[in-house]
């Protein structure tokens, strides 16, 4: 998950002089030293460049704004047919190199410290916002596409999978050594619509990202909010990983899905709100019931709260390096 | 699920004569005129009494009111130990009786027509509003609560589960013939979570209820959103039947958990924005899935949204009246 943001003094502190998150997106240097600074405060083992998934369908046109308090919109979002049909694949390299620029200077920066994770959003979790505009909790325009016109999605999804699979590539050759896939929304789905609308163009970008590079395997993580009912399908998919929420119990999903994929995850971020002598408590449980071997790359199991305190944050790190240690005999 | 709503001009009528949402539920002529009003409409096989799950919050002195456009408020929520440890198990037949005269209006209008189901919110879908004050998206008071303070959270959960058991007992006596626990917010706690805070006080107030009234079984439903993970334990709790919502397959489900308890569900609610052509589809796909025998309850998977087509939700009665009889030989 994104490891700076609104939590951080000194990541507010960057937002403010960039003006407005766009800009802080878009200019490398910016995106660079935000993706640096939990890095200074913390003794991280990876290193995540900070971005937006929907940085993607901005480059198709689609022109992404912030409100404030009110999240992420689009000036044109999908509106019909047309407007779906007229959409091709974005040149990452023409449109999206600002990405690749700020990839190119956190590598150099980070000297091969801790490696650095690139990503993009899933093509079913980008429809939902360009189809509504915006956030949605009910996904009444996406959904009335998808019961009555699953063909025409599954244009708009295919657009999109290419594209993500062109960003995710321009990503590894601008130094990115792991690539993670957000789904965010996958959850909402039945379990047959998962499989179709989400989970197969996930697997079609996956099969377009060169898994090696400069002699080095490019793992590729999934994360599906809300999949814990699918991990089974998700392990097929071609990842190396998936990562998990929390309401999944990891011992079951490593027992699950076997020595196929690693797994990340999976502490609820709300754990961050109690006391560090709580924190430590339900990492250390987390880690027991993963138990012993490789395999397990400690994460929350979504984003991390704005209103977090930067010590608990700090309590969660040091709990997983104090009681990691005794499960990797 | 309510069956009557916003969806309905007649019930928006009902709604503005009464002038506020409250009043609505507080008077018993008008919550037997919009209980019965989908009756009138489509060729239902059962109907639910027309209330709100805060009652009961209300009863215990919390002061629910309703913002246009922003949900439920309270004028107390809890906002520390001693305003949780003062709270006392309410009494229904004190606070909660024009419910039940709602009940004993509405049996008699239906004259055994069909049966009458009556509701109760989940302890802890209720104290995530009390603690809250409100709706909320990522439960912050309430998890550092369990997170820092467990024994706290069971005391007011426990209290909790036994004013519901209370005032679902009243229901059975006022005359519903089938209860049903709705627990909207289980699913956002890790399995063990669920259990400890949301399932085992359900199983408190299922063990407290009358399960037999004038020699008829009054059947308990029990419903968690986001609980198809945790389906063979929900069918340990002592209900007899299961509300689905669309993320698993009832098929799978019904194999899961056997002959335990009954399905409930499990149609996507947002299938009613699409054409009745492809309603009949989801509708006949479910029935399929279910497969042949008793035990199964058609129903949406959550509520039925404002903005839907009051004839699209009658395609889908339709729907299940003209196919199910093939799975019943």
């Amino acid at each position: 998950m994104r490891q700076a943001g609104r939590y951080l003094p000194e990541y507010r502190a960057t937002r403010a002089r960039a003006g407005d998150f766009m800009t802080l997106c878009q200019t490398p240097e910016l995106a660079c030293e935000v993706t640096l600074q939990p890095l200074a405060r913390y003794p991280l083992d990876g290193a995540i460049v900070f971005s937006d998934i929907l940085t993607v369908p901005d480059a198709m046109g689609l022109g992404l704004y912030f409100v404030e308090g009110e999240g992420p919109k689009f000036q044109h979002p999908l509106r019909d047919a047309a407007a779906i049909r007229r959409l091709g694949v974005v040149d990452p390299e023409a449109r999206l190199d600002y990405v690749a620029a700020a990839l190119r200077l956190i590598r150099r920066e980070l000297a091969g410290r801790v490696p650095l994770i690139g990503f993009a959003g899933s093509p079913w979790t980008l429809a939902t916002y360009m189809v509504e505009g915006g956030s949605s909790r009910e996904f009444a325009r996406l959904k009335t596409l998808l019961y009555d016109q699953p063909a025409l999605l599954e244009t708009l999804l295919a657009v999109l999978a290419d594209s993500v699979a062109a960003y995710l590539t321009m990503q590894v050759r601008a130094g990115a050594q792991v690539l993670m896939i957000f789904d965010t929304w996958g959850g909402v789905l039945t379990p047959a619509d998962y499989r179709r609308f989400s989970l197969d163009f996930m697997a079609r970008i996956i099969e377009q990202l060169p898994r090696e590079y400069e002699g080095r395997r490019v793992p590729v993580i999934l994360f599906t909010k809300g999949g814990g009912q699918w991990l089974e399908a998700m392990a097929d998919a071609g990842a190396d990983a998936l990562g998990l929420d929390w309401t999944v119990n990891i011992g079951e999903a490593r027992r699950r899905v076997g020595e196929r994929v690693a797994l990340q995850g999976n502490l609820d971020p709300a754990v961050l709100y109690a006391s560090p002598e709580h924190i430590r408590e339900r990492v250390a449980g987390i880690l027991e019931d993963f138990g012993a071997g490789s395999g397990h790359v400690f994460n929350l199991g979504h984003g991390i709260h704005p209103q977090v305190d930067p010590d608990h944050a700090g309590a969660m790190i040091q709990a997983v390096q104090a009681i990691s240690p005794r499960f990797h005999v």
